[in-house]
């Protein structure tokens, strides 16, 4: 008889070619799945709330594992994270409903994308920000958030190979603050499609700098046009902060 | 006519072997000598308020050059940045006095030391704290802290090959403060003897975890022997974060 846990999974996504397995790169699902097996000595799908590309980080990924071990979630937090590499940290395991879905439950998640912008770069921060070295406009940027925040259609920010069936997503909030010299946007959406966040921020980086008035963010959105939108913002800037599930 | 330059320097440790040049592995200082000669086509010495051990951070390490180039202070932060690897940034560059000694003229720096304390380690944080699972007693920890605090022969707390010719600092101020899972040690002195603060660090470490008493800090440190402390701890929890000049 199996049980379902829940993992909640911090990783520093920098040597990783992201969550999901492939062929190419080590990736973060495929430490996890082999960490469990070594553990379990029984193989099992990690499945998480959604995949991350290669290079972006999490505070608060959450995966389910479904497993017919009789360790307890503290013995497993404990011998989890005695195996597992250093970029990699499990923060809880907890027991969960026989039908969680760590993908399929999930019905919020908050993305973090972080910017340094000042002449010189940080050697304690690389790993996490996009060093930027001109002065990026704050007050336009959060004047072109504000025209994502709420229900549309996101086509114009979504990768080309996006396999949702849905472009449609609900953006909550979309809040941009600042502290020194850092630049934080806050994403809080019901889902994300492939490469939108990377995208919008990659667009209200044109908006930062001035190549890109803040009106025209809504003008892209509206004509549902990945050609019009800025450009990807590199990974390392990005990282998935929480995902909520109704309890 | 060579000018002096005072150079603010933030590194992470953990890929080079310390400051100082040496035969058995890349240093902080060898990378910024090969830098500096690159932009401005001379061999130059970098001397720095002192020397971190191999694995040490330095959020604010101070460093004077004297050179000939005609470079401006901006183009030559921007040059150096724009060579340096990503895990040195170099945060300032300003003209200094021409009798200003990174080193002979410091009057006061200030060390962190980094302990992440919860059953659970952290991705993100791993390569700038020290993780221990079991808990600490801080208010332990801040009790022995008092008897550091003042001018003291720290023979006891002294690497056995350190170099320096009097054995008394004055340490004004030993401070530990916690937020979240993290226990932060923090030291304001006059100068510090070759593995002071990690051996100051490995002893308090014995108190948080009870294996001492506060009071034997006191005792440790009137025996002046480096035996009856504690062990060194490891490197990557430590930073120095600030070097004073009397200006």
């Amino acid at each position: 008889m199996n049980r379902k846990l829940k993992l909640l999974i911090e990783y520093e996504g920098t040597q990783y070619h992201g969550w999901q397995v492939q062929s190419n790169g080590i990736t973060i699902q495929e430490i996890l799945q082999a960490t469990f097996e070594k553990i379990t000595r029984r193989k099992s799908t990690v499945i998480a709330s959604g995949r991350t590309d290669a290079g972006v980080h999490a505070e608060g990924q959450v995966a389910h594992i479904s497993t017919p071990s009789k360790l307890s979630c503290r013995e497993l937090l404990m011998g989890l994270n005695g195996l597992l590499p250093r970029d990699i940290a499990v923060l809880e395991v907890v027991e969960a409903a026989a039908d969680f879905h760590a993908q399929k439950s999930a019905v919020r998640k908050i993305y973090r994308y972080t910017i340094l912008n000042r002449p010189y770069p940080s050697a304690m921060n690389y790993r996490r920000s996009l060093f930027i070295q001109s002065p990026l406009n704050i007050a336009s940027m959060k004047r072109a958030a504000k025209y994502l925040q709420g229900r549309h259609d996101f086509s114009a920010f979504r990768a080309s190979n996006c396999s949702a069936r849905s472009p449609i997503r609900e953006l909550f909030k979309v809040e941009i603050t600042n502290a020194q010299d850092f630049i934080y946007l806050h994403f809080d959406g019901d889902g994300f499609l492939k490469h939108m966040v990377r995208n919008l921020v990659g667009t209200l980086i044109q908006v930062g700098r001035g190549t890109m008035k803040p009106k025209q963010v809504l003008e892209i959105l509206e004509s549902r046009n990945r050609n019009k939108a800025g450009p990807t913002a590199q990974p390392h800037g990005l990282c998935l902060v929480k995902v909520i599930y109704d309890e």
